[in-house]
């Protein structure tokens, strides 16, 4: 019982770290661990017992959130609409990947090797060919278009949000772009 | 006479070490100066006469290569056709992307502040934002899209080719989905 309570005491504290750490370095502040202890209410020593070092935290925090995108994903898998499930997902990575590129920055500065986030972007990845699938399968997304260019997409959309430092109005133009244009061509059979 | 032929020379030189250096750094090689003297048939000394240190040549080496896509950007200018100019010009840009990334990083490492080639990627952008007006006004890409965001997208699609590794087919199945989006929405007012 009493190992219980420390049990779910100590989830609490590295939940409450994660959550901190994803704040701090999200934003691309390049803050020290103690920062870090200070926003999740919990002492340094606490921080260095459940991540020993700054890489293994930051690590966390972006497989963590590399998680979260999947379970976002796979949750769309049933949507009645593929095809706005598809694009919605894609927006959602899009405004989302500022905060994703500063950890994984802050993650390589570290020198941490990012083993475990490689396997998180893995499942990711797979999460949205499964989407894209059902997109192509709709007939709302051409259906020539392979998991690797959608990716590239996916991805170059992320980067060049980041590069240029668009405003939300200009992003949603970049993307309207894009999404007007994977839709099917016209008289492209259907793929189902 | 004899200094104008030393001037030849010298010039003649420069011009070796940065194809050389092109070359080298361009394919992702992280080579010594040495290698750059050796391919470019000059000695050591005369590399560091020209270039002090390895960042000075990689930053001409970048300053190049940028020049010489504004020019390529410039001379398209009186295209008969602004839209596949444009478009040409993209694809040109994302084939030509690896290489550039590649001497970029190395110029970062090296720890060079890459002030010249900043202002040569200005230039660079400028002359984009005129192929992007020229084919805006002949109908053939959509009036709403700004350079900034277009400039998203060029950058984008550079660096999710280079992160995903896309062979040739990919990449041009990826373009053509950018390409199918810039084209005018059905009914939208010719700007021109």
């Amino acid at each position: 019982m009493a190992n219980d309570m420390m049990r779910a005491d100590a989830q609490d504290n590295r939940r409450r770290i994660l959550a901190a750490a994803e704040k701090v370095y999200g934003s691309g502040e390049d803050a020290s661990t103690e920062r870090v202890a200070e926003l999740a209410h919990v002492g340094i020593a606490t921080v260095f017992r459940h991540f020993p070092t700054k890489a293994a935290l930051l690590e966390a925090v972006l497989v963590t959130r590399l998680e979260r995108l999947r379970e976002q994903a796979q949750a769309l898998l049933g949507a009645a609409d593929p095809g706005a499930a598809l694009t919605g997902f894609f927006a959602h990575l899009v405004a989302d990947a500022a905060g994703k590129l500063a950890i994984a920055g802050a993650l390589q500065a570290s020198g941490g090797d990012g083993t475990d986030a490689e396997r998180a972007s893995y499942a990711l990845h797979a999460a949205v060919g499964e989407l894209l699938t059902r997109a192509q399968e709709a007939g709302a997304v051409r259906a020539d278009l392979g998991l690797d260019e959608f990716y590239a997409l996916l991805i170059g959309a992320s980067r060049g949000v980041a590069a240029m430092d668009l405003d939300e109005t200009a992003r949603d133009r970049m993307l309207d772009v894009v999404f007007a244009g994977l839709r099917p061509v016209d008289g492209e059979p259907r793929t189902s």
